[in-house]
């Protein structure tokens, strides 16, 4: 076998960012983006043009590559099992991908497992939602199954009477997709934590250290890598929930398991199969990044250590704000803080949109932070100074 | 002004090593490669074909690069003049890239400028060879001024009457260019040493820990950064050489410097005004890599950080042994050490060629060298356990 052709479905920024990793592990990348300027068609050579959605499309970009992976979740569950009856290599492969697009199946899966989730129910009436309030005592997180992300296809239910007309909307909505919605408790929760686990086909797993993500109106701002303060034992037990989802889901390639930090312990929030916002510290902190992993994993290569270079890392995300020319700032930016590393995604910038992200390395969690957030801020427009 | 363009004349593996650090930084890269499947014209969606000796396809190809700049010294100096003339930001300038150019300018600058360098002399005859190593009653290392790298175009002349019709040939060959040879005093060196330096049009320089070389055939084996041992005031003392003639000549993006280390202190050995193989472990081993710091200098960016993340880096490179297939190889030596960083470069395998590298950070530099050597051994074949 030579060097193989990774396919990558979705041209966002996480393909994106795959590109780098390829080019020195000496691995091809493939494309598969609607339109040529899309985040990583803009910087890959082999792109094809079509959508996940249509299956011909995923069939004539599948022809040629050795495996086939994800820059996100979308792709119809029955496209996925097309493929791999094709003899196409899906990694994560539609068995496991499931867990990561529909949170039904994916509650059901870890409370039969037994993994500390939220108490959960899946409702398709205002009364049956009405019910788990009730029984709660307190508000509930009714999420859509399919499709939801960064806070979009979240309402919090209260069961007052002002709340019934959206409820019924939502079922209404949900019953419309035949689909019932999941409703959760609304975890009482210290913080975020998040855990990236790797695995390949032949089972090797890799762990990198839990990070802390902070998360504003469902939008992942901040990382700390790794989570400041929280005890080895409980780092240890939440690595080992990742370990455990990753080996009994059959994950192959990066696994997210988000989670909340509550006194009792760490609960499961959600999951994605993919590289993800909470690792993006690792390009500049680890040494080997969440995208070179991924790489290695999909392929069943021999997976490189996750250690961190560094004893923290602080990520932000840079969110795009009014100005449409980031230049100017980004010149700045890099003026002020030599140390900082300023990473772009080619988007055009549209306000709260994620158009790249900063990361600081270094032994001052403070400093990082202040210096991160500044990076971040200017960019955005937030800060002038 | 918008995210910019970089053209790179060339599309070997500097060029390809550029690439990550552009899509990270969000800056588009063209090459300008004489087949679409060099290093970097496999990994560039943006390739210009044709010919560095071609005045109209450099200009082609120039046209729509905010700046130009290189992956080797080989574009004849006239077309450079050209390319200036026509208003294209050529970086580094014409004037400063002829002291990598030609062996003879930059000795004659270097010596105006002060700066220790072997004894030196420009020949044209067997006479004036044979008197200058009379002269120095020791051998002579004899160089063709333009166009020798990794060893070739030197001849080690010691007078010897067998030598004779050798240099004769050398000098009949170097007039039949216009040229004289480069006749330099062999140095009793101690070990290689390197300083990269990076430098912006507007005067802003920054310069990385000074590295150890290891030479064999004249082909760069291994670099030890830093350099090990080295005293603090001799390593301030060889950068600030490099800055001296970094500043002195104008240099825009990488220099790097390669030097004799001797009982009296450094002494220049050659230029190259690019990336250089001297700085590859910076893009594992340093906050600011020099493919991103050459992209930034050439931009008039702020330069980032040259700060190490560890103690040490080793790096050694793979040179192409006599199995054409490297994949198998890999993946062994990926398995044996999740801590190396293997970087390949998409060429093919010839003996002797320098196909990748391989790169190992962290504090105890034996064990360092232990794991790069052999990954490196393992990939080109001389080891098999």
């Amino acid at each position: 076998m030579s060097f193989p052709v990774v396919g990558v479905v979705g041209g966002g920024q996480l393909a994106r960012m795959l590109a780098p990793a390829a080019i020195a592990l000496g691995v091809r990348l493939r494309v598969l983006a609607t339109d040529p300027g899309e985040s990583a068609a803009q910087v890959v050579p082999d792109v094809v043009l079509g959508s996940h959605t249509d299956l011909g499309a995923l069939r004539r970009f599948a022809a040629g590559c050795d495996v086939v992976t994800f820059d996100h979740e979308h792709v119809p569950p029955s496209h996925l099992r097309a493929l791999e009856a094709d003899g196409i290599a899906v990694r994560p492969g539609a068995g496991a991908l499931i867990h990561a697009q529909d949170k039904g199946v994916m509650r059901h899966r870890l409370a039969a497992l037994g993994l500390p989730c939220p108490r959960w129910r899946l409702v398709r009436t205002p009364a049956e939602l009405a019910d788990f309030a009730r029984e709660l005592a307190g508000p509930v997180v009714v999420k859509t199954v399919r499709g939801g992300y960064d806070g979009k296809g979240v309402l919090v239910y209260t069961g007052e009477a002002a709340q019934a007309g959206e409820a019924a909307s939502w079922c209404a909505a949900a019953a419309s997709r035949g689909q019932a919605l999941l409703a959760e408790e609304r975890v009482a929760f210290t913080r975020e934590l998040a855990v990236l686990v790797a695995r390949s086909p032949s089972g090797q797993a890799a762990v990198w250290p839990v990070v802390e993500t902070v998360q504003v109106d469902g939008i992942c701002r901040e990382v700390y890598a790794p989570a400041p303060g929280l005890r080895p034992e409980r780092a240890t037990a939440a690595q080992r929930i990742a370990l455990d989802i990753a080996g009994a889901l059959d994950v192959v390639g990066v696994l997210a398991v988000e989670m909340f930090d509550t006194p009792g312990g760490a609960v499961v929030n959600e999951l994605a199969m993919r590289p993800h916002n909470s690792g993006h510290w690792s390009i500049d902190g680890a040494v080997t990044s969440q995208f070179e992993q991924h790489l290695r994993a999909v392929l069943d290569l021999p997976l490189g250590s996750p250690r961190a270079v560094a004893p923290y890392a602080v990520m932000v995300n840079i969110l795009g704000g009014d100005y449409p020319d980031l230049y100017p700032a980004y010149r700045h930016v890099l003026a002020r803080d030599p140390g900082i590393k300023v990473h772009v995604y080619g988007k055009d910038v549209k306000p709260g949109r994620k158009i790249g992200h900063v990361t600081a390395i270094g032994a001052d969690l403070q400093d990082l932070r202040e210096r991160a957030r500044h990076a971040a801020g200017y960019l955005r427009g937030e800060i002038t100074t």
